[in-house]
């Protein structure tokens, strides 16, 4: 693939934000972590996912977060010191108790396993309870996709969004990753919410004081809304599929419910309501699983078999109202080297609040030079 | 649950209908497999397979079909004699070849190893490459979910649907199926296409002349339709989420083409355009896991929180547009409770073809006390 500049979320308007260096920014956000008592080894886990979120364009994810991880474990309510521990363990499963810590790095130790007993066994499955949020999901995916297996991640979240045929906020948004790797860039990565849109996207519309493009969400009376704030307060998100079963709005709700099924249910983890930002630990649940390819098919053969799908769907009839066709995965990776190249956009005010926990933290040395 | 009267698909007008007994056609359905060459076990599996997509309610996937087998079997399109072989093996995984056999045979041999394979090692996973269609995907999670495992499978089928941003079928309508156990009936069971709606809803509308009550589909233009005949010919179905991204349309392709990866690329199936009525064999791939919930956590725990859950679910304030609150497998259920004890409508242009085909199988006395 040829490299082009793209950017899945356009920074706008530009001369709000400032571009910062993503390594860089790495290296600070691990050190700010280390100075709040996070082990070298798991900071630098919790950088990296939080960079890589800015890098594929899932800005919500990202740094933007810094200010809300600094608090929690400030207060106590992550801790910084934690201990993952292996509940049960077989040959190819395992459950993780994430002892309440920083869910990036129970997330990033559980995918190690599930890799590792992929590579001896084939297949590696975890379950992980007492964990938090943990970011992109993608990118524990791709930690699986790096060693050539097909890795799938899914995780729990707080209710957020319309169960069918229901009012308010009964079930999470509950994402899906699914990675495989490709012979050229960009890997395969298949990575959204079972939500009609995710969260994120409306907590942005609402800071911008901006109506939804669409009708995604419900107020109270079940009515369908383009107010984000109407969302985020009384009324509720859509599941995948919309409103009530017409156009399949209960496969999008049905989808959210299994995946807190094995992420919550199987795992002793919370599920649904007993997920709420009102109390901490929160207790969330992941379920993971990595599959040697090798073991299947010859790694040779699933990679053509994988260039002959991508050229497939590429080359497809366009829709005459679409720019393109996109592969999933695609989007997050021109993000990614256009903002290696550009630098990571964060929003001045965002910038603010990063200079202002340097200074909490004495690092305003190395927050200076973050700017691209 | 207390037991109603409840059927997913209303047989309308109920005079054009025959009511049938289920366990009557259930043999004889084994009887006209038994004729055909198709061994007595094999034969059961397939008309258990299909009365049970019947009893559900997905009435596309069940005898209608017969007629189709029938013909295959005898124009040498599907083998009646088939050997599945494993192609590769580990302690958890296998690849399985099905030798253009019967899909619902190949695919419940296939359940059976990955059950298996749970048992002993806690999951079973197996990949399936040159099977048939193999009915509903359900019935194969209920197998695991009968030894107490959640059961994952999927499939990918022929192109059916526009990916996103492309016009024309470009994609299957690879469908996901979950089962988990439960205390009390009915078994949680999230069976669905990841199109908007399944080909199955689209082909009974065609033949009954009516329009869609929704626009789930797209002409060569790309342009919405509620036309049946225009998707089953020239045109194609939407993915979940609907045409373009707008409401989460690449969610839905991405979904799909997920499944195709699992189901085609890693098991050296067929995928996309490679799955044609064209010729046969079809060359269809499967991919099912079985986890055996005790090795995660204790049945009893798992069991007392599926109830929460679904207690849960029930109790969330109803949408006042809505009749009830489902959870995925209900309605499923319901309708085999009531089609077990009123019977299985059949329309009586497939009852005239069954009668044809008892006919020339020397089946005539068998068919006659089918009737309920």
């Amino acid at each position: 693939m040829i490299f082009e500049y793209f950017e899945k979320t356009i920074p706008e308007p530009p001369e709000s934000y400032i571009r910062v260096d993503a390594e860089r920014l790495r290296k600070f956000i691990s050190l700010v972590f280390q100075r709040l008592g996070v082990s070298k080894e798991d900071s630098k886990i919790v950088a990296d996912v939080l960079v890589t979120a800015n890098l594929f364009g899932f800005d919500s994810h990202g740094v933007q977060k810094l200010r809300r991880y600094v608090d929690f474990i400030r207060n106590g309510l992550i801790k910084a010191k934690f201990q993952i521990k292996i509940v049960r363990e077989g040959d190819v499963y395992a459950v993780i108790d994430g002892d309440s810590g920083l869910g990036h790095v129970v997330a990033y130790r559980s995918m190690e396993i599930a890799i590792n007993k992929a590579l001896k066994h084939g297949i590696g499955v975890v379950g992980v309870r007492n964990s938090d949020h943990f970011g992109i999901a993608g990118y524990y995916a791709l930690m699986a996709v790096k060693k050539n297996m097909i890795g799938i991640v899914l995780t729990n979240t707080r209710p957020l969004v319309a169960y069918t045929n229901t009012i308010g906020k009964g079930i999470g948004t509950n994402p899906i990753a699914i990675g495989a790797p490709t012979r050229n860039p960009p890997p395969y990565l298949f990575d959204c919410a079972t939500s009609i849109v995710s969260v994120g996207k409306i907590q942005v519309l609402a800071k911008e004081g901006k109506k939804m493009p669409f009708k995604w969400g419900i107020d109270t009376r079940g009515e369908l809304t383009d107010d984000p704030e109407i969302v985020l307060r009384e009324g509720a998100l859509l599941p995948l599929g919309g409103l009530g079963e017409a156009l399949g709005g209960h496969k999008g709700s049905g989808l959210s419910l299994s995946i807190d099924i094995l992420c919550g249910i199987l795992t002793g983890a919370g599920w649904g309501p007993h997920i709420t930002y009102k109390r901490r630990p929160i207790n969330i649940g992941h379920f993971m699983a990595a599959i040697n390819i090798e073991k299947f098919i010859s790694l040779q053969e699933f990679l053509n078999r994988m260039e002959e799908l991508r050229a497939y769907i590429k080359s497809l009839p366009k829709h005459p109202k679409a720019n393109r066709i996109w592969i999933p995965g695609e989007k997050s990776w021109l993000t990614m080297q256009t903002r290696l190249k550009k630098g990571i956009p964060i929003h001045k005010a965002i910038m603010k609040d990063i200079e202002k926990i340097a200074k909490e933290l004495d690092l305003e040395s190395e927050v200076k030079n973050l700017i691209k």
